[in-house]
């Protein structure tokens, strides 16, 4: 999917570059105000600010590839020839959703064998998603696109009722006044994940076109600004209610 | 060796970007929680560190030097004359691999004339068995590879066999909860240190081509991940590991 007018360039340029903005600024953020948490919480934090930092280096790096996959001739948009890159999303989710995952299990403060066990079975499953993905993203053929989509939501589904059950039932022995807030962080979560399988099936579904191709770099910019920049504020929020908790008890 | 295709080039440019994402976020997760762990490890993680800042820096380098190679024509890809510089994991390597060495003996907390003269000792040796083999890296003649390369094995398996009998005989010492992170690190650090010299023998052995240029780029970026980013991570884990153990004893 190639777009065609300045227009869808220049929209997607600059999402692009507020999504920069958007996970500098959350990196910053996070890192300043880890002592703002007791001593338990700081690696979720941390962790979560390692999100970002890895997001803002990817989304600098689609950014030059877009300026160097398009140009402004005579007034119209005229491919280089140098393909835009799209694998710097591949490579950029297949470290940083483990590690968004890692955050999520960090903040719920669970006993140490069950934080190690749960981070590294759904880290695994995390990476193993992306893997499935990426074949079907850089295929053309339905056929194909549709067998990796399939592979890819079987851990996708297994991730999700997996944390959205061990949330829940970790939920009542979580300090009152962080509950809201959890709940919010396990709704964002589904909301902004279930955003990905959907824009990977829009070319399947016969959603094509230039439109279609600025309406996926933009989708995914929000997705990603969603998932790790506001989630990662959300992780942080929850880290400060539960230090506040703790130290009352 | 030179890639001949453009999805040659783009798996190697992912690979190299993956690799400077990868640093970059180690050297922010060791530098931000050094705090972490008790004043005598504070140094082992600094240096750790330190080993994925510099790699992160070479990788950089790596990345500009391997646009600089090659560009895209009419849809081919073609060698622009300037040749890749592979000088670069050499030069990254005299740094890293003696500061390898220093935070595995500095986590260990020997006394202080034995982390000293181990450090300076095995320092010197892996300095040397770098040097021994750039000659060789870039000779094109097979006789001169083996000659190089046979001279920087002594240095290599020298280190190996000294670090693992010294991790082994130290062992002893270590808190029970570090055992079995200090015995990761020691496999680790073989299994990853191994893969140098295999890689560099590829050429001497028939393999060649297009594709084994591709696999002995992806594959050292690969090893200096594991070798560095995951070792250094470890290196943090056990020195948690040991803080605490000490802390309540």
């Amino acid at each position: 999917m190639n777009i065609t007018t300045i227009e869808q360039f220049q929209i997607t340029s600059n999402f692009f570059s507020l999504t920069v903005a958007a996970m500098g600024a959350a990196t910053a953020f996070l890192w300043l105000n880890r002592s703002a948490v007791s001593a338990p919480y700081r690696m979720a934090v941390t962790v979560s600010g390692l999100v970002t930092f890895i997001a803002l280096y990817h989304y600098f790096k689609i950014s030059v590839s877009w300026n160097e996959a398009y140009k402004i001739v005579d007034g119209a948009l005229v491919a280089t020839g140098t393909p835009f890159n799209d694998a710097y999303r591949y490579v950029d989710w297949i470290l940083t959703v483990p590690l968004l995952i890692v955050e999520l299990i960090l903040v719920m403060r669970l006993g140490k064998a069950e934080t190690v066990s749960k981070s590294v079975r759904l880290g695994i499953l995390a990476a193993l998603m992306i893997a499935f993905g990426y074949p079907g993203e850089v295929s053309a053929d339905a056929g194909t696109r549709w067998m990796w989509w399939a592979l890819a939501m079987i851990p996708f589904l297994w991730i999700v009722i997996e944390l959205l059950g061990g949330l829940k039932s970790s939920i009542d022995k979580q300090p009152a006044s962080a509950r809201g807030l959890i709940n919010g962080a396990s709704y964002l979560l589904i909301l902004s994940w279930a955003f990905y399988p959907v824009v990977f099936v829009l070319p399947m579904l016969g959603v094509e076109g230039s439109t279609a191709a600025t309406y996926v770099q933009v989708g995914y910019s929000i997705a990603d600004i969603v998932a790790k920049a506001v989630f990662g504020v959300l992780i942080f929020a929850i880290a400060v209610k539960k230090s506040e908790a703790e130290a009352h008890a």
